[in-house]
């Protein structure tokens, strides 16, 4: 591989290789290395950035506005950090209607205001016709460690369940869907911020929480996959018991995408204590968006990786996918 | 005004309104408003944040990679804060060599290590052929009030003097000069971290410095023209004693281009009070670096603009450029 391909950017086994072998290994220090979506400084700062380039940029429940302060956000959330402060850089297709552009921003303000985070400061850069499309956004989120809430690879025991805290992969769906022109109804994007989900489980679990990570690129099944990486553990996963709308199960099958190896981007993943899962799973139920919340597997010392379990009880290994199902998702 | 152009990103008065009028404005606090460059949390975290675009990635005397870090380095020096932590979130046109983004990985790694910040987390998007321009970077960084810095425009009086840190354009001008193919000799781009410079201040002037920017877009009279917007006090500079090297003269004649105007990359503007102007000046001589720094003007009560006052003592007003004179120099 001497050129960059798309599937490098598409959250499977080659986006990881390019980070971990070319990225991370020459930024190499103990922060970087630690928890995949965001840095804890040794000052407690929690610090988390995203680049957003999905296309379209108005996708049904959402906007590329909302998604870029949703998604830092959600990934400092994952990190253990409780998200105060938002950076905003823009680069602009020259041409981009300014109508448009607004809309975008209102949407931010909007979505900051309910994440409680304040963008204080920001970059603006206009690129030819060309060599851009349209409007990126990156956003950085600044926030503070949250007391007691100890995450990490490090923690995992056999036996731990694994979490999903609602129905999974509406967010890859819907942008899919509207990609193709299919009219997909009632299905729209789950991006929206995960705080009272985390709240909810801190509540609940308190240390028995181990470990948080949000599903977007790779869905809840790539993300599962990428949690057990390098650990002594594997995990086995329940496929009938994965939460699926009927909508989604729907355009998942004419697309012909599996909805657990769909993007979400209002949708956690969390390995908690196995005494305490049905309680979390319980609490989460109350928290708006969060009804569907279960138990979808737990660790397992058996064997080093991570396996699905079919409603016949047939068993195979999860094979998480080089690139990406959608490019540019998010 | 109902669409985007290349002006809106250039440094003059279209992109200061897009931002005033379009972005500060829906984002409105007070952490937002009060300084250029970066962002005072009220725990006095500095914050700022900057997407590159430059083109070409490769120029003299530097690229992208290193450019993503010294920018946003320097950004969170001149408001006052000391840079710690980097964020680096790439977005990569599809078919970029891999051997020229290790070049630029390893570069952005070898002037974190001079500039004494750590890259702790990031983030990678892949965009297809023909939506992006190869690679461009967005940095984040994170550090921390200095004590005994307080900058700001309300400290601004009369008489105060205004010092340039070098001489001045030469990373907009080499630029140009390697767009063109023109063989511009020894000059090269201007690019490095401000942290000696801002030290040597700081220890000589102590809260006798008042205000620091670096001229980026916009160059040091653009910069000088936005730092005394909206501020009840006007300048003047002399233009002769702005310090321009040699063959960044002859560069900006052959191209038609004000070196007062072209962009810098490591050298700064401050304001300082005026009875330790002089002092300042000779303690920068002995940065590395810094031997051209000079007094270039000051801060006067007389008329809220900038003038300029040229060496057969002629006076006129400062006219900052509606756009650019270059696009995407940073």
């Amino acid at each position: 591989m001497s050129r960059i391909t798309l599937a490098h950017g598409g959250g499977g086994m080659l986006q990881n290789d390019l980070i971990r072998n070319e990225i991370a290994s020459r930024f190499a220090n103990s922060m970087l290395s630690a928890l995949p979506d965001g840095a804890t400084t040794p000052e407690d700062l929690v610090i988390s950035t995203d680049s957003f380039v999905i296309t379209p940029r108005f996708f049904p429940g959402g906007n590329i506005g909302e998604l870029a302060v949703t998604g830092s956000v959600n990934d400092v959330l994952m990190a253990g950090g409780i998200p105060r402060y938002l950076t905003c850089s823009l680069i602009i297709e020259e041409g981009l209607e300014l109508e448009e552009l607004r809309t975008i921003l209102d949407s931010m303000q909007s979505t900051a205001e309910k994440c409680q985070v304040k963008i204080i400061t920001g970059d603006t850069k206009v690129v030819p016709q060309g060599a851009g499309d349209g409007l990126y956004i990156n956003t950085t989120a600044v926030g503070f460690k949250r007391d007691g809430m100890i995450l990490g690879k490090e923690r995992l025991q056999a036996g731990d369940k694994i979490i999903v805290s609602r129905t999974v992969g509406e967010h890859g769906l819907s942008v899919m869907a509207n990609r193709c022109q299919l009219n997909c109804g009632t299905l729209i994007s789950d991006c929206a911020p995960l705080i009272a989900a985390v709240e909810s489980l801190h509540k609940t679990a308190g240390c028995g929480l181990k470990f948080m990570r949000d599903a977007t690129r790779g869905g809840v099944l790539g993300i599962t996959g990428e949690i057990f990486e390098n650990t002594p553990f594997g995990a086995v996963v329940y496929e009938d018991v994965l939460p699926v709308l009927p909508q989604a199960a729907a355009v998942a099958k004419l697309l012909g995408i599996d909805p657990g190896f769909s993007a979400c981007e209002g949708c956690m993943v969390a390995v908690v204590n196995k005494e305490i899962a049905e309680k979390c799973v319980s609490a989460l139920h109350s928290v708006p968006g969060c009804s569907a919340a279960a138990v979808i597997g737990e660790v397992s010392a058996e064997n080093p990786m991570v396996r699905l379990r079919s409603s016949w009880g047939a068993v195979r290994k999860l094979q998480v996918p080089a690139g990406d199902q959608l490019p540019r998702i998010c």
